[in-house]
């Protein structure tokens, strides 16, 4: 399974990094593992929106070699919505395979054609601009068909802990969330 | 107040970020505060515990610009607390001004001769190693004097918030822990 996470300048660093520890620590855990997890951009260097600098793995635009795309949120969201080939790219993969996304990432989902109808969550403060199109749930993280949404931020994590589990069971999704201490997931 | 964030070789990549995270958030929120958040190495590339690449804002060995030294766990504080010169800085450096770690970067300020006798936390498995040195307590954040130890990976961003009460007071580390959308905490 071939997870890609979308980097881009003005990414909001939380959005794309818990996602991407949850899922890397399961393999660190289990090498033997069937995931892979790489930042995939269209350049290398990224700046997000809080000023983190972070590189690519891969850079490309052809997202048919992943299994999974996860694009993150931020102020850098605009940006992507508005690159037209981008959004083929995204509706294209996303009719075909599953598609995630963190808190204001679900706007580029939304503007890739993706969310009209689905039930779907964002950041709070961008859910009236996801109401227009999508049946907005206040969860921490939705899940409709192939299509999953994570609420704001902090969500990232809630997300890579829902894949885990979907994908490769509960025990493994608690073992990492031990693991990264995260707090009353014990009671999950 | 200048706060710098380490970054080495096998940082575990949420113990760096979760906390860059909340204080760059609370400077973006209100960017007349006075903090700046920068993240700090020996060297410009940093390639972390699961892989990201990270780009280091400063690259500098000195610390005396800064106001408040933060420590991230991960496999390679093992390479830190081995480099004699850098746990010299560390020492002299926490003798007059505030440090904090998150995870096993506590096993950092311990090698530094920072821990000695004090109150403090760290990543669950490497509770014992702690213990002798330090007086051991099991809480998400641990403030002695000025040395501040959080507990494994995702306290990073408690660590974030409670240094926000601290410098700033309760009212931004809640607008923070909002904005992110961290779970619960509107009840603390």
């Amino acid at each position: 399974m071939r997870v890609g996470i979308l980097l881009f300048d003005g990414v909001e660093e939380l959005d794309a990094v818990g996602v991407y520890e949850v899922l890397a620590k399961a393999k660190q855990l289990h090498p033997q593992l069937d995931l892979t997890v790489r930042m995939r951009a269209l350049k290398e260097d990224v700046s997000g929106a809080l000023g983190l600098k972070m590189l690519a793995h891969e850079v490309k635009r052809d997202l048919s070699d992943l299994d999974l795309l996860i694009v993150p949120g931020g102020p850098g969201t605009k940006a992507v919505a508005a690159d037209n080939e981008m959004m083929r790219s995204i509706l294209e993969f996303g009719t075909e395979k599953p598609v995630a996304s963190v808190c204001t990432g679900a706007l580029v989902l939304k503007e890739a054609g993706l969310l009209a109808g689905r039930r779907a969550t964002t950041n709070r403060a961008a859910i009236e601009e996801l109401r227009s199109t999508a049946e907005v749930v206040l969860e921490r993280v939705v899940e409709d068909g192939t299509i999953t949404t994570a609420a704001g931020v902090t969500a990232s994590i809630d997300l890579g802990l829902h894949l885990l589990r979907k994908h490769f069971g509960p025990e493994l999704a608690r073992e990492v969330a031990e693991r990264i201490e995260l707090p009353g997931y014990e009671k999950a």
